[in-house]
Order: C-alpha cells, then sequence, then structure tokens
C-alpha cells in the first residue's frame, strides 16, 4: 500500500487561491518541498519544525480522516503543500479519491512533472517569482504546460507578487504562456503578523497597489487579480 | 441605429463578484430595471436620481468612450445594469463588442430572456433572495437555465445572501439547478456608510457567517463563498 506524508487534514472550509477563491472544500497538506520560498506561509511542511505532525498515511486511511471530519458536507478535496508533485503515492491517492466521487484541485509550482495532474479537476500551476530566491526552470515548466494543453479539467497559472520585479516576472509568464488563464495574487509579508485587522488592513492595500498596477499595464489585459480570501478571513492561523 | 440607455462608463477596473472576480475589464452600466431590491447598490440606475446622467448612445459611441478610457489597457468588458436584458438595442451592442474583439461578461437575475445572452462568453445569473422584497419567477428562471444549458461561454448562477431566510433560498436554487456553478455572495446592507474600514471588516464577519451556513450544509458541498472583491476594496464609491 503506497503512503503518502501528510503533514494535516482539515476541513470543510473554502479556498482562499485563485481559481478555486471561495470552493467548499477540504485540505490535505503533504510534506516535504523542492523549494524554501522565503515568504512561504507553509513553511513548517518543509523547515523541519512539524516534523513530528507528519504521518505516513495510505490513501484509504486519508479518505478516513476526510469523513470523520467532512462526513457528507464536502464534494471537493484540495491536495496541497509543500509539493505533492513530488510524492510517487500521489496517485493511489488521486485514483482513491475519484474512486469516492470527489472532485480534486491541487496546486504546485510547476517545478516537477507528475502523471496524476491529468486526473486533477482544478490544477494550478504556482511558479515563483524572483522575491522568493527560488529560479524558475523554464525548460520544464515549458514541458509541464505543453503537456497540458490537452488538459480535461480547468488548468491555471498563479503566481504571487510582493513587489514590482515580482510583476514583471508574472507579465513574463503570462506572455509565455498567454492562453493560459492567469491569476496575479497579493503576497502576503505579514505572515508572523497577529493582529487580523491590521493584517486584513495592510493585505487590502497591497491588494489595491496590485489592481493598478494591472490596470496600468497593457499586457495584463486578460488576468484575474486576487487575495488570499483565507487569510482576510483567518489571518495566518493553521487549520482553517 | 439602435441606442441603448448608458448611465455610467468605466475602468479599467476589476470585476468584483462571481464567477469572473478580480477579472480585469471595463463596465458599461445600463439605465432600466424591472426589480426594486431594497439593498440594490445601483439603484440610482432605476429610482431616478441620476436621470440626468442617462446618455441614449450607439454601440459605436459606447465603444469610442471604452477606448477613450481604457486605451490598449483592456480585453473584457461587463455589461451590467439595471437589468441589460430588457434592452432591445443590446444585440447591436454586444455585436460591436465581439468584432473589436473583447470578451463580454453581463450580469443579469433571469427575469427576462434575451437572445443576446448567447454570445456572452461570462454571463452571471442572479436571482434575488427574499431580502429584495422580489419574487422569483421560477418559471421563466427554468426557460431560461434551459436555453443556457446548450451556451458555449461560462454561465454561472449567483445569488447575494443577507441572513438565514435568503440562504434557504440560495440552497433551493442551487438544488433545482445542481449542474450549473453555482455562488453565494454577502450582502452589503452598509450601502450607505462611509468609512471604508468599519464597512470592510463588517463585511469579512459577515463573510466569516456565510463561510460558516456553507461549510455546514450539506446541501452546499459544490459551490463558492465570495465578497464583493470591489466593496472591500473601495467602499461604496461609485465608477472604481
Amino acid at each position: 500500500m503506497e503512503r503518502i506524508p501528510v503533514i494535516e487534514i482539515f476541513g470543510p472550509t473554502i479556498q482562499g487561491e485563485g481559481m478555486v477563491i471561495g470552493q467548499k472544500t477540504m485540505f490535505v497538506r503533504t510534506a516535504g518541498c523542492d523549494y524554501r520560498c522565503r515568504w512561504c506561509d507553509s513553511s513548517f511542511t518543509w523547515d523541519g519544525s512539524a516534523k513530528h505532525e507528519v504521518e505516513w498515511l495510505t490513501p484509504e486511511q486519508i479518505w478516513q480522516q476526510l469523513k470523520q471530519l467532512g462526513d457528507d458536507r464536502f464534494g471537493h478535496v484540495t491536495i496541497s503543500g509543500g509539493n505533492p508533485a513530488l510524492l510517487k503515492g500521489l496517485s493511489a491517492l488521486v485514483t482513491h479519491l475519484k474512486e469516492k466521487g470527489v472532485r480534486i484541485g491541487l496546486e504546485t509550482q510547476g517545478s516537477v512533472w507528475h502523471d496524476s495532474f491529468d486526473d486533477i479537476d482544478d490544477l494550478t500551476i504556482s511558479p515563483k517569482p524572483p522575491s522568493s530566491n527560488m529560479e524558475t526552470n523554464f525548460a520544464t515548466l515549458d514541458m509541464i504546460m505543453d503537456r497540458l494543453a490537452t488538459h480535461r479539467g480547468r488548468v491555471s497559472l498563479k503566481v504571487v507578487v510582493f513587489n514590482d520585479q515580482d510583476f514583471s516576472y508574472a507579465t513574463y509568464v503570462h506572455q509565455r504562456y498567454p492562453s493560459v488563464p492567469f491569476y496575479v495574487q497579493v503576497g502576503n509579508d505579514h505572515i508572523h503578523e497577529a493582529d487580523d485587522v491590521t493584517l486584513r488592513l495592510n493585505l487590502l492595500q497591497k491588494l489595491e497597489w496590485l489592481v493598478e498596477q494591472v490596470i496600468q499595464s497593457k499586457h495584463m489585459n486578460d488576468v484575474c487579480v486576487l487575495p488570499q480570501l483565507h487569510t482576510l478571513l483567518w489571518g495566518n492561523r493553521r487549520g482553517v
């Protein structure tokens, strides 16, 4: 039985980001990442700080936990990380969830292909901008976007933007894959801010800035600009 | 030349609602409505208060105003109201905009069919809940949703929710048309609140309530819960 390292399972809640913003869903967060983004809001998935929380679970064990939490109150499951595309056991989980009749969302940075991408209903590829300190391998990303051109579900690109340089990067990515639905998202650089009001107003101010960048750019006409809805709602808390 | 009554044209900005949330777009707001929703945030389109602002414009005149405002910085136009479906001249405008190569979004309450619905790329049908004091004619809505079953663009239903009764109504609408992507949206009952911080925090609190209703309901598993993004950003101001 193939097991995958799971760091948290929670829900029902709503999706906070990108093409699936607002979607009622359950979350399965896998451990392990090939990236180390400077501003990662889930660094506990890779920095060792939540090592003791990682459980190696079979698809059926994951399903049991989902049912226990969500009972008959969910129809959509989001697999997030970390980078779930690193996990060989992902295919078995995706197959199992499909058999149970739920729709599946998955988010990954587009650094690695995984055959199970083909079976994801809502697939978000989120390459990381310069502020992350990571470097995009565009040869790999090209290959992935090429293979996704015939995808049967919904596919989108999403770039988090913290500053002007990130916005240039987002523009470049959108122009490189112009036919793929494109989302720019406000970065949260107050990941340790405990005061929700301060955080909310700060994020909305940043969103206003990002909207203005998009409005002014003739290269960003067919894009969506979004906040992280869960951060506006629940601040930096985990498990919601 | 067919003219339509236009009450404001503005943009580029972003869409604040539903399936097109965050989408960069221009707005053409038409005058006149068959409804009188109690909490309407655009009552100036029908209550006579902005009568002097109404201009009867040809499709080319509308296009010229869009170009003047948006130049080469837009690729999407939203037609909103009032209820644009009431206007015979709508077809000519939609045809003209299509010829110019822009994508078109349109929102209407689903009280009247219009042949130009077939040519809309992003069509939102937004029946009004009990708190509006309006009554839905479900025979008409059935007919409209039936005709839209073979629509080539994106179609969704959106219901604004202010209270428990509205939420029951939303649940009913979703169950009546289960295959149509469904959005519930937080109502803004502070349409005269001038203080943006108060308004923002109030809306986010309401959003949290609505998310909780959706989480608890087994009939609302495949839905999206969203705020009005433009109200979070810009409060009750017009023309943004």
